[in-house]
């Protein structure tokens, strides 16, 4: 079995202060005990060291008849900013967060699906952050890090894109390609950002054991049991999409024929659609999400092929799912990504007429399957609080003085609102 | 997020500390506070409580020159009996363990495919344990409880037998059928049963997360993920036979098509060797496991049709092993079951050479798949570690005296070798 180090307890404990305080809002340190079963002992050293880091101040002071005065701590939104960055196979959204994980504003720079140098993909990730974080030098000191989601596996401890296979990339060194920006970065898996972002800021507060399936270029799950997010032995659990829906079946990136998502990732829909309508005008749209975007409006419009692709899709999504629900036993899935939010209100329905045929009768009785609540860009935000961890474990372990350099001053400030950068592509949202 | 109450962690402590004590035969206090994790004070407790139940002896008393003599404690393995029972499509096992899990006899009575009656396959169960247990009014006291797996759908703290696709049950009430034994019952389902196995006496002390894949009349998983039982919210995880290989492929009996079960279940066997051979000899087998050790002698000596029906078997396998290794990132997987036994030497190598093709690289690397190494019943023996559970939760919360009658006085004593009950069908192993 393996054991908790004193040191790993430590920063899991750090994490359930901080999660109880999103959860809570504003929180008496006898409130956060009682949340996260910590001894009163523990948070209380855990407070103070928080507040010594400027991580927590104080919001109010209550004072009940008799007792003493109450402390009442809360996130200090002002002590950084965080950068989380989406970046899929389309484009790169960079979000960038206050310490409380608010959004203050993101830049979005398309990428050319055929482009696979890894030069070119940093290249937008670099501009996607410029865009979002703007030049204003005092604004960018302020960013404490950048998280970095990239598909595929990727070794977060490394900083390391292990195999993308969307862009054929073999331990492509993401961190040190990053290094420009003197930030530090934390790279990891959209599904880990996904689930996070559920876990903590969606309807992980009322259930602890659950899937978020990721609907895009490509797809896969975010998974959490008891509580626990689950990332397996190399970071590479949730490849969901990598399941079989029939073995034999549609050549699938990875090289494996049969894949869930050869059916119903961005690339299957075109595919299914030209299984029913070889002539079907859409087909003749070159980029995945305009593709996406056009069937949500031909179905608005009424077009009966893409009636029939809503429905095959379901069908195939559904039983998909319900492997998933076989094997796992979760009570709860959401669906997230830009696929998904273009077809939710027509896919969902659909799908949860189909699950009965797929799913256990023990399973099945009370299993939700639903959009996704998180707001905004659910793999920013995932990776967003990933950094703020790792922010607070770097706290921790040493002073909270920065342990790199800090960026060279440059002028002006965040766009604090959705801004976009030129993009190279014809393909920007 | 679930909270532990007090109570969980008490429990859970004691397994740890029990667990302990298998992985390291006899130890000292601080050698199992030192590997369980635990305080010494809590495990200093804990072996007050077991020592004073007479669950715990000191097996010896070491004197080292300066230091107080260490007391090295041990599981009393006759403080009581424990029989654990598998109960399948075709057979009941009923293994007799005695408090240190060591197995002291088994008797094994057959089941007819075609009955379906819950009395029938009760009395099934009652005559393997008395069969097992003997009749000796003394040695029936000194059983503890009695663990019984039953296939499908299983509510443990309910005792009851919630769905069993293959004999069409719906909410049977096991543990009340079993009252007249007058001995505790603990029901589960054999994947839990397994996975527990696993972890205790197989190659759990080395990996913390594996599955071990069960093959019989039924196939499954039992899962675990960072040292935890996968259960899932109503006991079903693991039903890994349920996730499809081929959509709208074989008929399954759970209702849908082409589940990964109906391909390498036994029953999916010999549908693989008809369309192979139609006219094959072996066809002719009516019972599930006279036709697996009829294929396994028949691979002994050269029969072409069962190496194709290995080869496609073992294509099966490993594409529905790599959906659970893709979505999971396990690194070790086993194979347990009386069909896997029968065709592990055959079967393995083909499931290895098959892999590749199957699961990502990134769990690929070092990915194990191998025979179970726990010896005897695993079913059984991990039904006995259940109860053995259940027994120390019962001594924590009251005094360790009964909470059940003690049986009425019978003759004879435990069968201590193989014993063999007469059967109703001709199927007997």
């Amino acid at each position: 079995m393996a054991r908790h180090t004193a040191r790993d307890l430590r920063s899991e404990n750090r994490f359930e202060v901080l999660h109880a305080l999103f959860e809570l809002g504003p929180s008496t340190r006898q409130e956060l005990a009682r949340h996260t079963g910590l001894s009163q002992a523990t948070v209380a050293t855990l407070v103070t060291e928080f507040l010594s880091g400027g991580v927590l101040h104080i919001a109010a002071v209550e004072r009940n008849t008799g007792g003493r005065p109450q402390e009442r701590l809360t996130i200090a939104p002002d002590r950084g900013r965080i950068v989380g960055v989406d970046v899929a196979e389309t484009y790169v959204d960079a979000v960038v967060h206050d310490l409380a994980l608010g959004v203050l504003g993101h830049a979005e720079v398309a990428l050319d699906e055929e482009e696979n140098d890894p030069a070119y993909v940093v290249d937008g990730i670099v501009r996607a952050i410029d865009g979002a974080v703007g030049a204003d030098a005092t604004e960018r000191a302020r960013v404490i890090g950048v998280g970095v989601s990239m598909p595929g596996h990727v070794h977060p401890d490394a900083g390391v894109s292990v195999f993308a296979p969307n862009w054929d990339w073999h331990d492509v060194r993401i961190e040190e390609l990053l290094e420009d920006l003197a930030i530090p970065v934390y790279v990891d898996n959209p599904l880990k950002a996904v689930i996070l972002s559920e876990m903590w800021f969606g309807v992980g507060n009322a259930v602890d054991s659950m899937a978020v399936v990721n609907l895009g270029t490509g797809v896969g799950a975010g998974i959490a049991l008891d509580g626990s997010l689950i990332r397996g032995i190399t970071n590479n659990a949730g490849e969901w999409g990598h399941t079989l829906l029939e073995l034999d079946g549609r050549a699938c990136r990875c090289g494996r024929r049969g894949c869930v998502e050869a059916y119903v990732g961005a690339p299957g829909l075109r595919t299914t659609l030209a299984e029913i309508d070889p002539g079907h005008p859409l087909l003749r749209q070159q980029r995945q999400r305009d593709f996406v975007e056009r069937v949500a409006q031909g179905l608005a419009a009424g077009d009966p092929a893409l009636s029939v692709l809503v429905l095959r899709t379901a069908r195939y999504l559904a039983a998909g799912l319900g492997d998933l629900v076989n094997l796992l036993d979760v009570p709860h899935i959401t669906l997230t990504g830009w696929a998904s939010e273009a077809l939710a209100d027509r896919l969902v329905p659909a799908v949860r007429d189909e699950l009965p045929h797929h799913v256990l009768p023990g399973s099945l009785a009370g299993l939700v399957v639903e959009p996704s609540r998180v707001p905004g860009n659910a793999v920013a935000l995932g990776m967003a609080a990933f950094t703020l961890q790792q922010f607070l474990t770097r706290l921790g372990l040493a002073s909270p003085a920065r342990t790199r350099p800090r960026p060279d001053p440059e002028p002006a400030g965040f766009s604090r609102r959705a801004g976009t950068v030129p993009s190279p592509g014809p393909d920007a949202a």
